[in-house]
């Protein structure tokens, strides 16, 4: 079977909206959002407060993150849902009022589309929510209800909302605010294909599956890319997978999903000791989870990092590769500046190895302004406004968002590892003539080290990259090989 | 001010569906339908199974209704609701997946329109449901929810599901299940108007409102009409008021409402002590409430009968009457058969007055085919098929409905009492040189009525109806006037 993702992901540079906590602007003619009771949009997040973005505030965005480089956006949850995260699905056909609606999201898809970025949205198909109509009519209508095989019910009364009870119905990780679906009926599976297929033919580019390894029905997957891709061949299907994703990126499922083993390897690499133990997102964490106390998220040096690297970029087909979905960190992660104990260098190194990686880049809204955040809903702040910018980190985002476009090596191109040693690492992404060096240099000291060609070398470098075109050092060509001297805790990319 | 009333409900008959139990039909595309769980369609209708009728099911009941003389359909709710009678709302947008969802509904407006049959849907505007998006919001966030003005809390946290504690938020009659808006917020009230004017602009033909009295914001009702007129000026509004709805039908709110009283006196006239006490609906009782056992039912006769109805029809402006809503029972009463202790002759006779009086007459579904029931909810059983059909209660439903297109002296006819003594009363609808004689013996034996004409007769038949047209008995004109032979508990009509 030959597998075919997306070409537009491999060039995409995506941007994660959290709508509650993007933007916001109130149009007259919605006055049902005037005068809403919110959390103060520069309040920490809580679990159960609004901040009130919605989709009408993104629109006014939309100049900046293409002025930015941005050309797809990947939207947090946005359909109907009593939760500020929105996974709490309660309409899978509705956009949340509190979001402006299905006119606001109608809107902000035809300027998005103006722009030609792509537009994804986030699935929730594991689950839905008490709320949810189907499974609201148990909960009224008990035994009785039409809807009983939608669910997986274990006992009555249903102990939905009563007091501290257990969920005696199948839910997401026993957390009862989320029954989960029952996959094996085929009205549930047709369902969610048709809601899939819905929202292609609304006009997005793509679905970003919640939870997706949950559903254990035989070919429900295979079925929703086989619908999707017919409304939509150019469809991209990234789903949420945090370990070993091998099962699903087969080309008959998923085009890519969230890499957090990228992020989780980048991140110890740069980070190292600076981790903030108490942040490590469950994410990096063994499953089945062992004893929260006990785990530590060691440092790892660049020969490990180049083990960890070159593992991942082997474990599937390379055409899925270049639509992995590469980020370093999101909505259920902290922010990577936090996790690193608020170190603004390995946030630059670690975005550094993001952009040059195979995979289409993701930048989680305000990664790209310094914003901070730990676990969540720290990590869900309201973005701030643009005096409290750090202008420095965006400097180097649109500078490397600009050079991914410039530089389709980056994009597309073979990935090699040339040299990995103590904390010093550096590859290579080549495309026919196109060839870039990035290096990156991981220690406290500056580094001089010296890439011994050797045979694959030869055929490697036909080509001798020796501009610099980022960041700082030094870069020297002899006749054995190439030299880099690079700064304490720095990274350089030199083009051919 | 000049009252208008749309013209086409003046010569309307309209058909009341019950969803649930009026026909079902599964298409084979909509696999969700298939398998659910049902109760039996010929067992008691319960309060919370589903006999899973459906709008596909009224499709095919079309050409009957059409061919029955039927022009117009007011259909009990159709929205997405937890509950058989779905006037729990959960989603005024959708329409029940049950019954078909709103492709269905996109197919029966269809079809209705094209048979020339009018549509009106039934708004639950006072209260929605827990499973009610903004509610079930502050269900799940408490008083961090944006929506908390939208309802009423009393105090936390909310008792919707808690055992067997009282609400503590406002509901209608106290019942937690229905949730009531607080219509005094702008955003409650500007949500509700737009779902006036949506489905409006998606084709029917007007509302149905329940509880609107419970609504007492000021204006509310008057920029309803406004903004409903607005989009459609031969809209048709009827009101759920069950007593004096003077101050709704002033021409600026409804154009009718449920003529509930019209039902009551020509019950208690026609059924007179037939009526089985227990199942008397509490629309025919005094309100306030008084102790259940003590109310008694008491028959009327031919002289109370007169003033009843004489005291409606000089209620309101006369543009009103010619559109108010006529029935004999409804999903909220026992079938009047029922209620008449199974008396067939009741029903015949009263059918005669209502297809005779000023006002749309409504036939709730079966009663034209003798489905009996009593209160609620046994008065919504399964239509029945047609073996089990009373073709005599059909026949005459067909000759009434046949005869009031033809005489439109039936439908925007002046009405004038013209004899009302013992159980006999007579009364004559005249439109220009259109007249009508109606007669309605109550008792038991036959009688014989000779009406003076006097002076006031001289003026009202200067034509002098003589050919029997519907029903039994003589009638012969002298001098004097006119002399009625009536066989016992009978009916007839004239026509000039």
């Amino acid at each position: 079977m030959s597998i075919y993702t997306p070409d537009w992901v491999k060039h995409a540079i995506f941007y994660q909206i959290y709508p509650d906590s993007f933007a916001r602007k109130v149009p007259s003619h919605q006055q049902w959002l005037l005068n809403v009771p919110l959390e103060n949009w520069d309040a920490l997040p809580t679990f159960q407060g609004y901040k009130g973005g919605n989709l009408w505030g993104v629109i006014d965005k939309l100049d900046y993150l293409q002025d930015l480089g941005i050309n797809a956006l990947y939207f947090n949850p946005i359909f109907q849902s009593a939760s500020n995260h929105r996974y709490h699905t309660h309409d899978y056909y509705t956009i949340d009022p509190l979001l402006g609606g299905n006119e606001a999201f109608e809107t902000v898809l035809k300027e998005a589309h103006k722009r030609n970025f792509k537009v994804i949205l986030d699935g929730v198909f594991n689950h839905a929510s008490r709320g949810f109509f189907f499974f609201n009519d148990i909960l009224e209508n008990g035994p009785n209800s039409p809807w009983l095989e939608w669910f997986k019910i274990i006992d009555w009364p249903l102990s939905a909302y009563d007091g501290n009870l257990a969920a005696n119905y199948v839910s997401w990780i026993d957390y009862r605010a989320l029954p989960q679906f029952n996959h094996d009926n085929p009205a549930v599976r047709e369902y969610i294909m048709q809601v899939g297929e819905y929202w292609l033919r609304y006009g997005i580019d793509g679905w970003r599956l919640d939870v997706p390894d949950c559903i254990k029905t035989e070919g429900f997957w295979q079925e929703f890319r086989e619908r999707v891709k017919a409304v939509n061949s150019e469809a991209y299907i990234v789903g949420e997978i945090a370990g070993d994703a091998s099962q699903w990126l087969d080309g008959t499922q998923f085009d890519g999903v969230m890499n957090y083993p990228f992020a989780k390897a980048t991140t110890t690499f740069i980070a190292g000791d600076r981790i903030v133990q108490k942040e490590v997102p469950s994410f990096y964490k063994p499953y089945p989870p062992i004893e929260e106390e006990s785990y530590h998220l060691d440092k790892i040096d660049a020969r490990q990092y180049a083990k960890d690297i070159n593992d991942l970029l082997q474990r599937h087909p390379w055409e899925i590769e270049l639509t992995q979905f590469n980020l370093l960190d999101s909505h259920d992660t902290p922010r990577l500046l936090s996790l690193a104990g608020g170190d603004r260098t390995t946030v630059k190194l670690a975005t550094l190895l993001l952009f040059t990686f195979p995979g289409t880049p993701n930048i989680f809204y305000g990664d790209e302004i310094g914003l901070s955040g730990g676990y969540e809903p720290d990590c869900r702040r309201g973005f701030p406004s643009e005096d409290q910018w750090d202008q420095e980190v965006l400097q180097y985002h649109r500078q490397l968002i600009s050079l991914r476009h410039t530089y389709k090596a980056l994009r597309i191109g073979e990935y090699h590892t040339i040299y990995a040693q103590g904390q010093v690492y550096v590859f290579a992404r080549i495309l026919e003539d196109e060839v870039l060096i990035i290096a990156v240099n991981g220690d406290t000291n500056p580094q001089e080290v010296h890439v011994s060609m050797g045979d694959r070398g030869e055929s490697v470098f036909q080509i001798k990259p020796d501009q610099l075109i980022y960041g700082d050092g030094k870069i020297n060509w002899n006749d054995t090989g190439l030299t880099l001297s690079l700064p304490s805790r720095s990274g350089l990319m030199v083009a051919s």
